[in-house]
């Protein structure tokens, strides 16, 4: 599944990934209405306006871009209803030609980690036939329990040519609380980092792994170290935009190549038409934001990577 | 929520959770044979056969234990149906008095972290009115993420009388990997488990936290080290039996008022009657066979209490 991420980043010039991170604050009103005349402001109502809300955006820049990263606390927190706009909005980027990562952190030990691989990137026995749970492309998920809780989804990614990004330095304010801690002279997240380009050896693409890393593009020095320390490693770079994370500090997670990492965005594309910079759009145009903000983000990146 | 724990582990004397992790290899073939015959071999049929699985054993068992733990992931793996079932689970372990301790392992950055607590324990608001989600009592929660994406969770508990259990040493073989590499002369989770026992002082019920910690049956050794590093924190221990955790080595785990741990078992008791032991009650009493497996591993557990 990395080399068709690359492929994809290739073919649109934009190391991008849009997250999919429906908060209700950025649902615009004339959506919310409508979705709550017809189902009431009951969970069913809150899911379809998550739902035409994501329709929206990614009809208005699927083209542009090789990726989405659906935050599935954001549909979980609706409860059922919730869950089948997930899902809903992940079959629907696949149907686009998206590479769906969804952002789900899962982790657990051994049978359970199988059980989760299964939900997100595999398939389940049901008597003599397989389903697919949710069926996304790449999964992030947590390595605090160590190999035995990432083997399960290693498997599932030879099988099922899916992948993963395992996170390694998070980009919010505490992360260092753990991730920082010194081990043996080194970092934790050092450790973890190298960890996670060793299980990457058992799961190669082409050039780059199935198994990748998620490290914050708020820690740039930090990016700059673990970008030596897992060369063939694709950092799924979040905090980009709203978390303070800017276009000269992604270089570092950069190789040689113009490969190796895909910078997510969320609330800087989906709710574009919130800041004051694309206000012009108004909420009805919220696709034609987010797709102004796509572009911006693309020159922004492009013109990092040039400047280097 | 703990105060409501300890109330019923005191009713029952019987300081255990089970696991309620329904894989398809442990439900009876009549079971899966009706459901199938109704749904199909579909993954509503695979949702229906975990559900009135569940049900037999909960009805068999509910009068005997202070607490079920279904374990997320075996019901994800089957889609929106396994939710669906999971969901049901919940709500008719509830309405037969339980407590509920979903097991989720979730955890995120600030914003992300607060849909999950609120999808689990909190309440989310649509419009003008709020709902549940999934309205656990407890999630366990991964903490690799720092304080940040903790917080959100204990607002949850404060609001909600709720409670969690961070994870801080795991029950799998390679839990030491990062779990036990040394931090300044110390192993992380001993860290992790300070810091737990810092959150729990935030969230504190009559005599214990509301904010738990998850350290495995199978490192008794580690259990005593965190017992009095965490006097106020209730651990949830996972391990014992299917993973090898035995009834002596539990007494590490609980303080000397007899409380301070709940031990769960998964398998040992959901699937009794696959075990040797049990085998006497066959595939139809599963349920009396888990009933069996519950005062066994209630006398063991009270044997080894006793013997200390």
């Amino acid at each position: 599944m990395i080399d068709r991420l690359i492929e994809k980043i290739k073919a649109t010039n934009a190391p991008i990934v849009v997250g999919l991170d429906p908060m209700m604050k950025f649902v615009p009103e004339h959506i919310r209405k409508k979705a709550f005349a017809e189902y009431g402001e009951t969970l069913e109502g809150a899911a379809e306006a998550v739902w035409q809300y994501n329709k929206g955006i990614v009809d208005a820049i699927y083209d542009l871009i090789p990726a989405v990263k659906p935050q599935i606390a954001m549909y979980e927190q609706f409860g059922i209803p919730g869950m089948i706009a997930f899902k809903r909005t992940v079959d629907y980027c696949k149907e686009k030609g998206l590479v769906v990562i969804g952002d789900v952190k899962r982790g657990d030990i051994g049978s359970t980690s199988e059980a989760y691989a299964a939900a997100h990137l595999g398939k389940v026995q049901v008597g003599s036939r397989t389903y697919s749970g949710f069926d996304e492309d790449f999964a992030t998920v947590n390595p605090y329990l160590g190999s035995d809780g990432i083997r399960p989804f290693l498997k599932v990614c030879s099988e099922e040519k899916k992948g993963i990004f395992v996170l390694v330095k998070t980009s919010n304010p505490s992360s260092g609380e753990f991730q920082d801690r010194q081990v043996d002279g080194k970092p934790l997240y050092e450790l973890v980092g190298r960890q996670v380009a060793a299980w990457g050896e058992e799961c190669m693409g082409e050039t780059y792994s199935n198994v990748g890393a998620v490290v914050g593009a708020t820690y740039p020095e930090q990016g700059r170290a673990l970008r030596k320390l897992m060369p063939k490693t694709f950092i799924l770079v979040p905090g980009y935009g709203a978390q303070g994370g800017k276009g000269a500090d992604l270089v570092h997670f950069f190789n040689e190549d113009g490969l190796g990492a895909i910078v997510n965005s969320s609330r800087g594309i989906i709710a574009a038409y919130q800041q004051e910079q694309y206000a012009r759009f108004g909420a009805e145009g919220y696709g034609d934001a987010a797709r102004a903000a796509v572009e911006a983000m693309r020159e922004d990146i492009a013109s990092a990577l040039n400047g280097r």
